[in-house]
């Protein structure tokens, strides 16, 4: 009982996949729970600096109790490590989300964006998220953050990189197909915008889509999730395109661009 | 007057950074303005999924008029993409932003997410940045923001690739230093929460704090920032870590976790 985890997610603290991680990952460490009061899905890395935060207990029936905050899951983050934790954790959990983050939807995510803040912050940190949106069971998902709880010391995580894991929805543990070290999927997603119109006859508009179809690459997430595998893609923040920049610094030269 | 532009911010539509870039560009290309109808300062990537989107139109005085769309910078450049624009963009423009983007705070920023969606639906983007909150001269960069539209074609941006360009805060076009291609500066924010008492007794925080000393390396952005110089960042969106994937691989077998 060593660890100290703080577990935050994006669909907000009452959801039922953060139940289910933090009552499977208290029996292997103490846990502190600091997540969003409501739901705060695909507010990419969004922190709140035009409005106060608002923090409140919070009673998950009689298993466990955290804060809730009025906030982004960046936010949760900043505030429970400077704020509210006596103690700094030694790890940063973020999940279990219900749906997957993958490819390029990863950038959207709040539940990576929680897990990349703890990374900011100097603490290992991975995100995880159950593929499905129907029919969820968030328990081996569960199963298998405790898995990697004891597995990260091993793993030796750069200071800037933190793990995206996709875990498939099944029945048992064991159904579980395999593990596949990913990269980031790129595939675009193909949006489309349904309009629609209210009862004092003006537009609004509701975002939707699809995503393109996924290459024969198992190296992808995307394709790992399709195959019923555990995805794993090590993530980091440093957005520099370093082999263009080389080739940019060829092209520009300051005369010609000032 | 071939090019076709598109210009979004995180300010909001009525920011008078938007409406200097809008009058610059208009000498030289056809422009279209699709931005939020209030600030999204710190948004990161976010986009709306669980409201509607409603769009306005918006008249800028007697000079230009475009849309305001109640979402996040990368709702605005989404929907003109796809709904609200007759014609695609050939280009992608965000900004002018009061405030650099730079270092980690690139992932915190509307700014560079309006640009990124861009990029992500296939059209060259940069975004654009004043390197300070007070007494603001958006002319220069909006002077240099011209200059990058007619360099662009010949820069030969690789598909997933934007430009994060800060510009100082200067009289005249003419004081500024220089340029510096840069990589994104990875310094920690010294984060500090302020917590205060509201009339009713109840807590709130506002987050608060200060960058960490910047080493002195020009070639990062933040440097090229504080001397004054302009920051031209190339950045992308695959978050995978590829060196740290190989040692993953190579540490992981599957049994041994799953």
């Amino acid at each position: 009982m060593d660890n100290n985890i703080l577990i935050c997610n994006d669909d907000g603290i009452n959801a039922p996949g953060i139940d289910a991680l933090v009552r499977e990952v208290s029996k292997i460490a103490r846990v502190s729970v600091v997540a969003p009061s409501i739901e705060r899905s695909a507010v990419g890395h969004a922190i709140t600096l035009s409005d106060p935060l608002r923090v409140s207990e919070f009673q998950k029936e009689d298993r466990w109790s955290g804060y809730s905050v009025s906030g982004t899951p960046a936010d949760c983050i900043k505030i429970a490590v400077n704020e509210l934790l006596d103690e700094r954790p030694d790890i940063v959990l973020s999940g279990i989300n219900l749906g997957s983050n993958t490819g390029i939807n990863v950038i959207y995510s709040g539940t990576v964006s929680a897990a990349t803040e703890g990374t900011i912050l100097g603490i290992p940190s991975f995100a995880i998220s159950l593929t499905t949106y129907t029919n969820p069971n968030f328990k081996p998902a569960a199963q298998f953050a405790v898995k990697m709880v004891k597995a990260l010391p091993d793993l030796k995580l750069p200071e800037s990189t933190l793990l995206n894991i996709n875990v498939p929805n099944v029945a048992d543990y064991e159904d579980i197909k395999g593990l596949i070290i990913t990269r980031q999927g790129m595939s675009p997603f193909a949006e489309k915008f349904e309009k629609r119109i209210d009862l004092k006859n003006r537009a609004y508009y509701w975002l939707g889509g699809s995503k393109a179809p996924i290459k024969k690459d198992n190296k992808i997430d995307d394709r790992a999730v399709k195959e019923n595998q555990i995805s794993i893609t090590p993530i980091q923040f440093d957005l520099t395109d370093y082999e263009y920049m080389k080739k940019l610094r060829g092209k520009i030269t300051e005369r010609s661009l000032l």
